[in-house]
């Protein structure tokens, strides 16, 4: 039996620590047990009491009749630990662990959580800190969330997987008000054993559950995640994710350019992305985001036709359809001749969108067919239907006239309650319509439905890029012409150069590579060379010397001693400036292709992709970067200037990728600080190289 | 007695047209006038009805006992406007027609629309194609409005004035579900005479309105309501603004760089923030921003205590309350020694924010103690108590242990409710505490807090500028020579340049202005000069004949005939560039200061004022405008480059501003582009200059 399936489908259960009043925490899961009609046997564990809520209490763990499938451990941190050894002894296949005092209180209670980890060997652990899990399918709650007091369980498609415990009430409460209907509930907290990706895993063969929401605080190990969720993907299992912990600025100060203009929130952002996860960014959309996507139907494209009975709500929502770039068009001939047909003597404007239909809303027979038109119209790709006031004097016929009609369609319909009208919005989630009290809530879901519409970003086939050998490479900094040497033996082109030492070195270097010419201190240890007075531009021959003089007392100035090697380096011009990065972040290696330059610097415009686990990134892949940028334009020939080397830059961003993915975690941060995209045909130039490497995080990426 | 006043608070109604049927749309009226208690005589009006209700039927207008306070025309729009008639010639004060078919559906309606106010003569009118108004406070419907089913109008102090009638039902219904109390609630919809700015002149006076909140799709007449908006704001009732129409392309095709940048949603943005009205983006904050105005506190400051009972609820506030820029700092230790002491022995982390108080969210005397205690640190500027689970249990408790804190600071005291409970919404909503059951509402009306608790954006003193006579000044487009002469004339510095018409004069006046030169072609009629190869740059005596010439094929191959003159110009570097316009919008003359060049041009990175309606802007107003642009920095010394001639700047827009103001109604569009912001000390310069006026807009831009 799997751990998983003995925690949502536990044959037998025993409660550790139970109190015999029912009106005490620790009173509560056992009542809850019996309230929802758990079958199996259920066995209190209490040395003070004899009996519990008339079930036979045990001593200790010891004195159990059977090895129960699981243990529910309700008492304090430290005493869980032994409760927790006992079961694994009996062989008991999981525990839920519900005290808290372990490792998010601090040091001694790490050590705690080490030690519970410990005690339970081969056995399973859900917690400890967590509010436990609820099996709504069956109606098995093992919990102590006050949320089950409600009498009834109402079942449905979608699991919720927190990392939070104490927001699962409100989930379970906010479900049931909503009419959504919930297949488990399961809070993961500490996660000292399993963690939201087992839970993922096994819900993806979870025939009551058709789509997995996500509640996450960190992703612990993203390998495990990237590689559970690519299979819900495959599985028709969407993923929604509501990620907190979105405002921590980064945790420690960034290393480089790279690691300030990533930051730990946008590197969840595309992660998410490339794994098709959705990420909502409300509260209300982690409900509403999964009460439509159970509905399994696909949005083709961004047209929607809405539906009203009331002309003021049916512009609000098609405005707030148009500025999330939803199109409403009017409808067709055809179409509005059959609208026509329908409304009789009725004038009625049918040249525009939102189509009123005043007298329809009254009369569901109207209504049904108004709807089938619309649905089978070749101009929409999604119906929401707005119900006013005069919809709720008859909630059953609106609903039963809009339900009655979903069967002739696979496009998506929702229906917007414009009134306040909590009942009706429940009995349309309960008839799988998903129904909506938001306008926003409406373009927001059916952009979610949109982005799982379609296929996963460009995957294409991993080109195979020539690399030098790195298995040499030595930890730390290397330095300029050491990084070059090895960009440019992954096929990234770098200007000409000199190292020099002296001033006669360098203007023999210069007259050698030919003016203009740039002068920077060769140094591993300064990675921000011109902060410091280490970099000239513009000279030549002629002025090299003086310059380098003068650059040698202003870097001693800052650093106390005198550089002793320089680059001299042909100047680069007419190159659209880019930076091209590697960092190391949470996630894994967190790639960043930016625009280069003040300005851009001040807007952020950046597009990130996370290496996947094997290889660097695709062409496709790398194209659609580039396309990301907002100044995209400005290398595809924006107001008639001249087109970049596009195809250059997506070559050097695949090189570049390839590079840091055969470096693999020895990769702290990498720059290519400015990347200069040519004109068309003339190739990138990688104008400055840092690459900082360290043994290694000494993990896999991938599971725990 | 004031026309509206009758409107709202009327002493006799006349109902024209009402149905002896009460379930008909035209027999509601007279039934919600009864069942909610009208005290005043009733008159329906129908030649076909002897009794409507138990009330005399009158077979017309003229056969009424006496002129009423209000007639209610429930006619078609062709019979409202006989009824309109004979209601004025009554003596009737005001009238409101519901009837649509009138301007909103074309032509023919326009007319009758006209009709209609010629009708009323100096009876003033609601409407038509509205659906009527409802006093709250004194319990009068004037509505056909199927909303009005309720039992009971729960009165409040916000007032709801909306220029689309289908939307006030679904107000009504939402706020009463919320336990929002309403003052009144007004439908304007075609405005064929009462407009949404003279109901909010009249609710400024109202007593029983705190809160003004509008559901607009367009201002008629922004000058009266700019002015009503600053009265509004003196008199400390805050205007909350919901304005549809936000996805419209811009209706025609822009003349301008500055009318493509400025858009006109992001001109209402910028006439709202000048006149402090809160806009908000959604439709749930429409009712949520005055739901916590009404309480009338102010937020000096951006930190927030957050007092929970249930760990994952705060952490989803302060999660919130974070990605939107407010503070959650833990307690102070004076604070937090208090709070410990209310907890005695339970141990309770408290060097963090949100605030656990897990025993205490169950003991309301201890949760009012806590209240006051994080009310009166100096640490918080405002106070979220969470709601869990176990606060439902015994919601008049602790509603009751806020609502008896309140008293004890003048601090904005918020409510979230975790589990779904509309119930305990409806009850804190009640209680004058504001309540929300999505975080993201919280942070939103705290930001609306806080920016009603500011002063509005500086005003300062219209400095005096020495402004050139431009009375004389002709229809349309001048020509480059002569805009530079007028904004020179005004203060703003322009290059050297001369006005040259063949090859030689051109080398001629390159080397008396001194190389680098500029040539443009210089024709009033070719506003788009570069996009015809009619600018050159970097030339000098020598190369400046040569390029003349091809520059005369290039312009005459565009436009078909050879230019008459040119330009040569010195050539401005080394400056910042930045862009200047001003357009004519519908809410008046835009002034817009842009980011300069290609890429800024992507991040439409802007800043737009409203013309004053007297004078330009003040030095504080330039000032901001520079600040709000995303690349300020790169004015003010970013990364230790240079500062720019920031002072200057703000000159150069004051004075572009009263010279725009100067011209008045007459400015079509007019734009610096670029002006070169120069280091500090040296001044700005306006390198191109375009301005085109026409005859005015013919009428002024306040009243109607």
């Amino acid at each position: 039996m799997n751990p998983i399936d003995a925690l949502l489908n536990p044959r037998s259960i025993a409660v550790i620590g139970a109190s015999a009043d029912p009106k005490k925490t620790s009173g509560l899961p056992v009542s809850y047990l019996i309230k929802h009609g758990f079958a199996g046997p259920i066995y209190p564990v209490n040395p003070k009491a004899d009996e519990i809520q008339g079930l036979t209490c045990y001593p200790n763990v010891e004195a159990l009749p059977e090895a129960p499938d699981v243990g529910l451990v309700l008492l304090n941190a430290k005493r869980s630990i032994d409760a927790v050894r006992g079961l694994a002894q009996l062989g008991c296949k999981a525990a839920v662990v519900l005290a808290s005092g372990y490792a998010e209180a601090g040091e001694e209670g790490q050590d705690l959580q080490a030690q519970l980890k410990e005690a339970a060997g081969s056995m399973r652990i859900l917690g400890p800190n967590t509010i436990g899990l609820v099996n709504l399918t069956a109606g098995i709650p093992l919990s102590a969330s006050g949320a089950l007091e409600v009498s009834e369980l109402p079942a449905g498609s979608v699991a919720v997987v927190s990392q939070s415990g104490g927001i699962l009430g409100a989930l379970l409460s906010r479900a049931a008000g909503r009419g959504i209907g919930l297949s488990s509930l399961i809070s993961t907290s500490n996660e000292v054993d399993l963690e939201v990706s087992d839970f993922v895993e096994y819900l993806i063969d979870d025939p009551s559950t058709k789509v997995i929401a996500l509640y996450l605080e960190s992703i612990r190990h993203p390998g495990r995640f990237r590689e559970v969720a690519l299979r819900a993907r495959e599985a028709g299992k969407p993923l929604v994710v509501f990620k907190i912990g979105r405002s921590e600025a980064g945790a420690s100060a960034a290393s480089s350019h790279t690691g300030a203009l990533a930051g730990e929130d946008r590197v969840y952002d595309a992660f998410f992305r490339e794994l098709g996860v959705i990420r909502v960014n409300t509260f209300d959309e982690f409900l509403d985001v999964p009460a439509v996507l159970v509905a399994g139907r696909k949005l083709a494209g961004r047209r929607v036709a809405v539906l009203t009975s009331t002309g003021g709500a049916g512009t609000l929502i098609a405005d707030s359809l148009g500025i999330n770039g939803f199109e409403t068009p009017a409808p067709d001939q055809a179409t509005a001749e059959q609208l026509r047909a329908l409304q009789g003597d009725t004038p009625t404007a049918l040249d525009r969108n939102p189509i009123d239909v005043t007298l329809a809303g009254l009369q569901p027979d109207l209504l049904r067919q108004a709807i089938r038109i619309l649905l089978a119209s070749d101009s929409y790709d999604a119906l929401i239907v707005i119900i006013g006031s005069s919809g709720l004097a008859m909630p059953d016929l609106v609903v039963g006239a809009i339900s009655d009609s979903l069967g002739a369609s696979d496009k998506p319909v929702l229906a917007y309650v414009s009134p306040y009208a909590p009942n009706t919005l429940q009995r349309l989630n309960r008839a799988a319509i998903p129904g909506f009290s938001s306008p926003e809530s409406c373009s927001a879901v059916l952009e979610a439905l949109y982005v799982t519409s379609r296929p996963l970003s460009a995957e294409g086939s991993l080109p195979s890029v020539p690399l030098p050998d790195v298995s040499g490479l030595p930890e730390g900094a290397l330095d300029e012409v050491a990084a070059k040497r090895l960009f440019s033996a992954a096929g990234i082109a770098v200007p000409a150069s000199r190292v020099v030492h002296t001033r006669e070195e360098a203007e023999h270097a210069a007259s050698e590579v030919g003016a203009p010419v740039v002068l920077k201190v060769l140094d591993a240890n300064l990675l921000h060379k011109s902060d410091i007075g280490g970099v000239a531009l513009h000279l030549n021959a002629e002025t090299i010397g003086d310059r380098l003089e003068q650059m040698a007392h202003q870097v001693e100035s800052h650093v106390g001693r005198r550089p002793e090697a320089y680059l001299v380096e042909v100047m680069v011009s007419g190159g659209h400036e880019l930076i091209l990065g590697a960092n190391r972040d949470a996630l894994g290696t967190a790639i960043l292709l930016g625009a280069g330059g003040v300005t851009a610097e001040l807007f952020k415009d950046t597009a990130i992709r996370l290496l996947p686990m094997q290889g660097g990134l695709t062409l496709e892949q790398a194209r659609e970067m580039m396309q990301q940028l907002t100044t995209w334009p400005l290398l595809d020939g924006y107001r008639g200037a001249a087109r970049r080397d596009t195809e250059a830059l997506a070559q050097a961003i695949v090189n570049f990728s390839a590079l840091m993915a055969a470096l693999g975690d020895r990769v702290v941060t990498s720059e290519i600080n400015p990347l200069f995209v040519m004109p068309e045909g003339q190739g990138v130039v990688a104008a400055d190289a840092v690459l900082v490497l360290d043994e290694g995080r000494g993990e896999g990426s991938s599971h725990g």
